[in-house]
């Protein structure tokens, strides 16, 4: 009998050795640790990420893995879950552009955590991080943006699998427990889009959801329940009901899997807001900088957009140009644009309800419009601006694709920038040794010290 | 601004009172409560319900909520997870078949988990469950069973939603705050069908995992989280996305609410398995009974199913022929019926593996058919049956619908008897105390000393 999806990818991830990862791929995962984690760190003095450690705190349990941010350990579905909201719940984490999927934020709290819990070394979690990476993106690919078109989040929906994978594989479930790992992930996979046109901030649980989810499934199938090997392309399986009707090539999934490595096209974020906004923040900050657009002067602005990005950044237009909350600005073009512009950067500070009030940003907001553009890919996550000034002069910048991927990378010295601007206010040493720590993982025999390093120092928080 | 279905839901759901529900809901919701509890005390000596409270035992906690069959408490939503699993793992709890819900096995766990944290009466845990119930019915009923059709299992999906209602009415979070928690519920809401044509054993984490998702989106509303209040009607919310491009009557959620109870028409199950079986069931017990049928005599048997039901306990036939499991046999139309002729009873010891080696069962199955009967409505789920025997006779039953709603009830007798089976290991007289305590539920001032009953007494404990 054929193997399925679901079983291929099982022996994928569960077989997978450090060795046979070639070493790019090792190197980009552990960068994408490092970004993912400055993000974490940076989330823990967020309201949303205080309300998620709280409530993680008053479950209590087992003390097996490290919250992020508290001196406490917890179940690690438990810490995975509230490391993966702190990852998640700025949209400052990366994506894989061509199946839309976030991977590290639900996927290095997995790892981190189950490894914690198992006293695993820090190459069986690099193996286990990238073999369940590229299992996640993999299962999303065959959708492109669909599952978002259909109002499902393609990050909940596919990191569940790859947190069940990664799960199995730390804990050593055995390969056929593995399988049914995955086969259950199927019960729990979800995560409604319906949080975004409606401002509503549950969309930043998604990803920590799914690593609970996946989390909680390898521990069922250890338990000996099992699940559907066909999860996947089965008759009432994850494509046929998520996706009923539409036509879908499933031979991406599989194909060149552990010989071609989409980790390597995973791009990571240098402004905490929604993928599809990036390009537009570097095409605004090259308009400024290559023809000194100053924001007094601008009369109109005209965007292109990809036309998967509509639902996500563009509508209900009403509601993004009057954002009501931070959260809801990091969806919005108008307020993107209209940011980058008016102050020339865009960091955590500048997205939030501060810069609501600021009448320059609600002038520049009130002139942008938008068309889709039907050459425009949602893979490329473009970006394309054109500012008309008061003088009548049009200056048009567009930026083709998002950086980040293998062939268009983002420099170290750019995400150690980001590292630092997120860990800065527990001070440079402390975040220098995270990151010396993270970049050399492979030589860790466990994870287990440096995850206690990821806690607030207590002088620290008593001092916060 | 009209309210929103959520907006409604919560409003009817948090404001009800005791006083207002009419006596026959609290009297059926009660009798609802006798059952589920019944089967999941069966449950605790299973091997899936023990692999369930195992893990919950290890992942430990607060001390919040009992697990049923364990002297243990934990957080909440452990509990009513666990407990919700015991209810829905066997196959033997409540439908409301309008809906193909089944409510109670997901939401009677979360009303006595979170009372028991929250130190409620009997009173208001009866007033949050019925709220809860009646909410999650009306949510699913204008799909009917199109949920199933697509792959998703609607109890799972529908009931997260009434979980997260009861959860924070208990709580008493506030309205504002409930209708977040049911705009978050959207983002957990899952499960998936694939498990039942796979034969695995998933399914019976359905309910139990909407009840901890309800449970968590409450505390998540409670703890500031956001989501959207146009849930279910929204453009990318539960209707346009679990069921995109299908035409559903969404008035069906609200008319009569409060007014009309659904409650009144969930159906216990006197037959461990699949709803749809129940009236094959009791044909088949009718013609044992009316036509003196022996099973040694059966040369044919021929049944005519609803639509909808086909996916579930016919195909694939070969399968259903050929159950792996004691599991499968509850999805087994060609199974129940050579059951009941064979044995002239279909209890839990019946619906097991031993039954499959039997010859007579083997033979009587190898001899049923199947067709769709396009006059059967699902929501009936109708039963009929022509038996052809050796000699040429033929003797046809027809049960057109199953009985358990108002118009067709079910005795007390027969709920106390199915009761009292469920647990006869624990002694008849800890029985009778917890059924007397549930059908005068309304009288207990607090429902935290009843939970402490439904554990494992500490010397059967020890002898089992």
């Amino acid at each position: 009998m054929p193997q399925t999806i679901a079983e291929r990818l099982a022996q994928f991830s569960y077989d997978l050795s450090y060795e046979d990862i070639p070493p790019e791929v090792v190197e980009k995962t552990k960068r994408l640790i490092l970004d993912t984690v400055g993000v974490c760190i940076g989330s823990t003095r967020i309201d949303f990420g205080v309300a998620a450690l709280r409530l993680a705190s008053r479950w209590g349990g087992a003390p097996e893995s490290t919250l992020i941010g508290r001196r406490m350990k917890v179940p690690a579905q438990h810490a995975a879950f509230c490391n993966g909201v702190l990852g998640h719940g700025q949209d400052y984490d990366d994506t894989h552009t061509e199946s839309v999927v976030h991977p590290s934020a639900a996927l290095v709290p997995v790892a981190l955590a189950v490894a914690e819990r198992a006293g695993r070394s820090g190459r069986e979690t690099l193996a286990a991080l990238a073999g369940g990476m590229e299992a996640t993106i993999r299962v999303a690919m065959p959708a492109l943006n669909r599952f978002h078109l259909r109002g499902f989040h393609t990050t909940s929906v596919a990191a569940t699998f790859g947190a069940a994978l990664i799960a199995a594989r730390l804990e050593g479930i055995g390969l056929a427990r593995t399988v049914e790992a995955v086969g259950i992930s199927g019960s729990f996979t979800s995560g409604l889009l319906e949080c975004i046109p409606a401002s509503a901030g549950a969309k930043r649980l998604h990803a920590g959801w799914a690593a609970l989810c996946g989390i909680v499934a390898a521990q069922l199938a250890e338990g000996g329940y099992t699940g559907p090997a066909t999860v996947f392309e089965g008759k009432l399986g994850v494509y046929n009901s998520f996706l009923r009707g539409e036509t879908l090539d499933l031979s991406v999934v599989l194909d060149g899997l552990g010989r071609e490595w989409e980790v390597l096209n995973v791009r990571p974020k240098l402004y905490p807001c929604c993928h599809y906004l990036q390009s537009f923040l570097d095409a605004a900050a090259a308009l400024r900088r290559e023809h000194r657009v100053r924001a007094e002067e601008v009369a109109k602005i005209s965007c292109r957009v990809a036309a998967g990005a509509v639902n996500i950044v563009c509508e209900p237009w009403e509601k993004k140009v009057n954002p009501l909350t931070g959260y809801d600005a990091r969806f919005s073009l108008p307020f993107a644009v209209a940011l980058m512009l008016a102050k020339g950067k865009a960091g955590v500070a500048e997205f939030s309800e501060q810069s609501f009030a600021d009448p320059l940003m609600r002038r520049l907001m009130s002139r942008v419009s938008y068309q889709v553009d039907p050459e425009y890919q949602v893979k490329d996550m473009p970006g394309w601006i054109e500012v008309t000034l008061d003088n009548g002069a049009k200056h048009v910048r567009e930026i083709p694709e998002v950086r980040g991927n293998a062939r268009n990378p983002v420099a170290l010295e750019e995400l150690l920038d980001k590292f630092y601007a997120n860990t800065e206010f527990r001070g440079r040493a402390a975040g220098s040794r995270i990151a010396e720590e993270i970049l050399a993982m492979e030589k860790l025999p466990e994870v287990h010290g440096f995850m206690g390093r990821l806690c607030e120092p207590e002088a620290a928080a008593t001092a916060a």
